[in-house]
């Protein structure tokens, strides 16, 4: 079966030779701008550009390597009616796990503002909070979304959920809604966005909905840069509203030299590393995924084109 | 009763307010330089000057005001033959299991080395390690080693402990003393100091122990400032050996401006902040403990003068 690749990453052989490791009986051909591919039954790819999919009518299921989807189903070119299938978790729960957890400690033992103080030589205690009365907010409660939640939970820290339809995770109170948001977000201390990026869910985290936090709140940006408006992020950190922020996240990555965030004092920029892929992980699933679909069977992760997650 | 009491805290009147709250039996004498005072039965105190035992000839317990006791048993007007007694645990073991297990994420998780790349507006993905490859030592494995220990262990940490005789503590690999020591620090990736400070354990963290960790080692003093070979430290650092270091003890508190460890890039500093004894919990235990030593009952957390500890 012959099998159509691409990905942004700069080095993509390894990605390769770890997909026809997984899938012998496959054909991985190399998508390049320009050059012409046999028609294939499967297209796998992360971010694939706009001419990715021209002449290739014959997919019969698209594979994303990565969890949010949105990339490819905003592609302009996506053929009608062909599954999107998304990676279900290549080690990226663990790794969002210990991300979340490194910032809801940090914050919680005020890592950033002894930080602040360090680099003034100034020695001063502040008040310790305890775990339990430092709430983590948890939106969107998917795969990833509910592995953080129950992780963050075996920590000791009271946690709650939002997600758009009603869910249940034990020991953890669940909000879902519009209607239920206000109540979320005002018993919240750290904010974490998981959510997959919908045209409901763009611009969620915006000054509305940041400042119905308490003062004193952080947040967490792991889902996409879409999601936040940084100008108002920037203003709620001004105006001491919310305490800091760490994002991972940004509409155009890498990061542009001249944003703001990289030299606010309340923000800490990492380089979209908060659940990195891994490669041998993610194309033996793929292949799992390929074979399954081949013998007629339906497999997990498959994207609603209309809610886009 | 009469209880003579002293803190170094500036702001004592909240510590004796709980005391005689604590304790509505007692006359609490707030100990002054020069000052005379009635023979008292019980000394409840925290780093007590030298002159603070002058003319206390009749105390039957001396209450100490944290967990590590150094400040008590160096004491040279120490009353020969009267107990010690520490605190077992006033909330400190949970601000502890934050402290370290908020480094051991930070660490793992590259915050530090993000950190150094956001200052420099550099994008650049480090590979993802996994908890599971990243050992966590703990040295000193009393009430709150142990602690610590076992909520790294629920974090997912491989967890190791050292002490100075054989202890046995569920799912954490235990050593013991010196034959021992170098097993412990060659498969520990991030090493936790929670010690007595004793003439043997003064200095243990000298060049020769911290070049037997793993290359890209981290470490994390909240015990006393005299385990620390500061120069050393520094100086491992510099040559990469170990990859970053966070420190909240120091032989003399507050850090002296001019001290390096201020602006060391690899170096956090906090201000004796990792345990702070909470008021109220901390003065209900020891008011406690002087009823159950009144009454004839043994308490724990008795000093024995000769380990120090």
């Amino acid at each position: 079966m012959d099998v159509l690749f691409h990905t942004e990453d700069p080095q993509p052989g390894p990605w390769v030779a770890a997909l026809e490791a997984a899938l012998p009986e496959g054909r991985v051909h190399r998508w390049s701008e320009g050059a012409v591919f046999p028609a294939c039954g499967y297209a796998v790819c992360w971010k694939p550009p706009a001419g990715f999919f021209a002449g290739q009518g014959g997919l019969k299921a698209i594979m994303n390597i990565g969890a949010g989807a949105d990339a490819i189903v905003g592609n302009p070119h996506l053929p009608a009616g062909v599954p999107v299938i998304r990676l279900d978790d290549a080690g990226m729960a663990a790794q969002m796990q210990e991300y979340v957890a490194a910032c809801a400690l940090g914050y919680l033992c005020r890592f950033d503002a002894y930080r602040a103080q360090q680099a003034r030589r100034h020695w001063e205690r502040m008040t310790p909070r305890g775990r339990e009365h430092f709430p983590v907010g948890i939106m969107g409660l998917g795969v990833l979304g509910k592995s953080v939640a129950l992780y963050l939970r075996g920590l000791g820290f009271p946690v709650r959920g939002w997600s758009r339809g009603p869910k249940r995770l034990d020991g953890v109170a669940c909000f879902a809604g519009d209607a239920q948001l206000d109540d979320f977000l005002s018993g919240t201390m750290l904010l974490v966005c998981l959510l997959p990026l919908t045209a409901q869910t763009r611009g969620i985290l915006n000054r509305a909905n940041l400042a119905k936090l308490p003062r004193g709140a952080c947040l967490v940006n792991i889902a996409r840069g879409g999601h936040l408006v940084e100008d108002d992020l920037l203003d709620l950190l001004d105006a001491g509203q919310l305490a800091g922020a760490t994002l991972d996240v940004f509409p155009h990555e890498p990061l542009a030299p001249a944003s703001r965030l990289w030299t606010h004092d309340r923000v800490a920029v990492t380089p979209h590393a908060s659940a990195q892929t891994l490669v041998d992980v993610a194309m033996a699933q793929i292949a799992g995924k390929i074979r399954a679909l081949e013998r007629g069977e339906t497999v997990a992760g498959r994207i609603d084109p209309v809610r886009g997650y």
